[in-house]
């Protein structure tokens, strides 16, 4: 750490979450040409910021991209220079829950209708293909701010992040109909499906910043385990956490019979959770008791434990990457509140 | 033209049709893994490489990438040089491909069942999304062979191509809904459609060959004009052709109440055709009869000599370019085929 005023997380995200959301329209807008206004105003209100419902929460909480800056600058970049990263990774997350939401039949997302309810299908698909077009675009300006070699690096990055996502998507979608799963299936598919984005965030944070190779590669795996460990907690909050904190219903993960890593880890347990889910669909009047069940059978324990062994080990790897500054305390304060948080 | 031995447009593609199909199949291959090969299938599949019906007709004609390397060849380039870029803009057209079926509802491409029809909708979206981060993988390989500043100005081209052919999509899903069309509303739509990635191909052909930047932009006007006729001679086709040459139902744009060229025009000038238009779907048993109505109300004449201007300035266009060598001449063939082509 070195002598420079301390900056709290709170500090660097004022500064940083108005510069994405900046990043991000300026982007967007080339769709607004003549004709094309509707297919802008649809990519506009699923980020948040036109049509109903649009405030601050419905446009998420922009982890991604302050993982990029904060990244960047605790690796002793300018997190400016990494802002075209910033807003790519935001828009291939965004692309990827359009779509999602249309895989999973969904019509809420943060509160407001889907694009699809709205839409229908079709055109929903195609937004989301549009925001994946621009997730890439958002990348050209890089060439403005950064050497060569490493806007090549980041523009290879950006898509194997987006394979990975469908490798994991794909995973997901397949278990549905698989009643063999154990917990040795849960890790490769949720590494596809929420970490390799997280570990490009923190690997695109550094490489802009033009660190050496051998740090690069510490900031993804800090990365990748901060994915981990985000994504288990996330499961845990699925089934225990406190509706009025996370806003959404904290039995939904049970009612839609979602294979989450409690859920898996029962199953191999083999005892009264498990006769039970075999039987069929989990109904709402039971949620609460299957709950309670659940965590007698150790599956809250086993979880909680995972989620903070990945943790530590996601610190530990950022150590090894040696960030600097109060960007780093900020680092460190962000993966911890996003692997114990409370919504 | 140079005292080259002339090599007319067969020669060129029997050397580089199999160079293409190796490229697409290395770029591909990164998806083999442990667990994912289903996922590597319903792309293979929906390239033509395995599965039921899998052949060379099942793959298409990869029109695109050849224009992509002839280009180049054109451009005094080495084509071999051009071959990443030539894999990423037929792996775009077919992610594409794969999400028009799901958007069109169509059960059958090339004589065999669409990917949604075989795996549902969810993982057919996914195996799009699959293959969209893939064509912009491909590109990767480019680094090995061309300038660090050409593989930029490439990595652009590619995801802006992408976000024009969503912007198509979306006017071509609106105008379903829409009874106030007109000719002027056409030619943005299949501007998105089709021409752009096919004049993206020309330019990407000549950027890889190290030209100018006049030259570059007359490559991507050719492209541009051989799009735009490419996609009228379809509409022609669409309504006249003969379904024996061209595999699928003639008569199926009529039956799909498609918003083609020649059904615009008719439209704008309110005769019988009009009239029947309005009244509801064009049923099987009068096709024939609607066709020959539109052809009496000139609905034919106007759209073949739209297709015929159309090509004479792309031709034009490329004499600007001032290719050279018989992939000059291959050049000029593959464009007239493409646009007075009978399948």
């Amino acid at each position: 750490m070195n002598a420079d005023t301390i900056m709290p997380l709170a500090e660097f995200t004022a500064q940083m979450l108005p510069a994405i959301e900046e990043e991000m329209q300026a982007c967007i807008s080339i769709t607004r040409n003549d004709g094309l206004e509707e297919l802008h105003h649809m990519l506009a209100y699923h980020l948040g910021w036109e049509g109903a419902g649009a405030e601050e929460k419905a446009s998420g909480k922009r982890v991604r991209p302050l993982l990029v800056l904060l990244s960047n600058a605790a690796a002793g970049g300018e997190w400016q220079c990494a802002l075209p990263a910033a807003a790519a990774v935001e828009l291939v997350h965004n692309f990827s829950l359009i779509h999602d939401d249309i895989q999973d039949n969904s019509p809420l997302r943060r509160g407001r209708e889907t694009v699809w309810k709205i839409w229908d299908i079709p055109q929903a698909i195609n937004a989301g293909d549009s925001m994946f077009s621009l997730a890439h675009i958002a990348l050209k300006r890089l060439k403005e701010l950064i050497p060569l070699e490493q806007v090549i690096q980041a523009q290879i990055l950006l898509p194997m992040a987006c394979l990975h996502l469908t490798q994991g998507q794909y995973l997901d979608l397949s278990y549905e109909e698989r009643d063999d799963l154990s917990v040795a299936d849960y890790w490769p598919m949720i590494q596809g499906k929420t970490s390799s984005l997280i570990a490009t965030c923190t690997e695109l944070g550094a490489l802009t910043a033009g660190v050496n190779d051998k740090t690069q590669a510490a900031y993804r795996e800090f990365g990748h385990l901060v994915g981990l460990a985000f994504q288990v907690h996330d499961d845990i909050l699925g089934i225990w956490g406190d509706v009025d904190i996370t806003g959404k219903s904290a039995i939904s993960d049970l009612l839609e019979g979602k294979k989450s890593l409690p859920v898996l880890y029962a199953l191999e347990q083999g005892g009264e959770f498990s006769q039970r889910w075999s039987k069929g669909p989990i109904r709402e009047d039971e949620v609460a008791d299957i709950a309670d069940l659940l965590k007698n059978e150790g599956a809250y324990d086993y979880a909680k434990k995972e989620a903070d062994t990945l943790t530590q080990k996601a610190l530990h790897a950022l150590e090894q990457a040696e960030p600097s500054g109060s960007a780093a305390l900020a680092l460190r304060q962000l993966a911890n509140q996003l692997t114990h948080r409370a919504s």
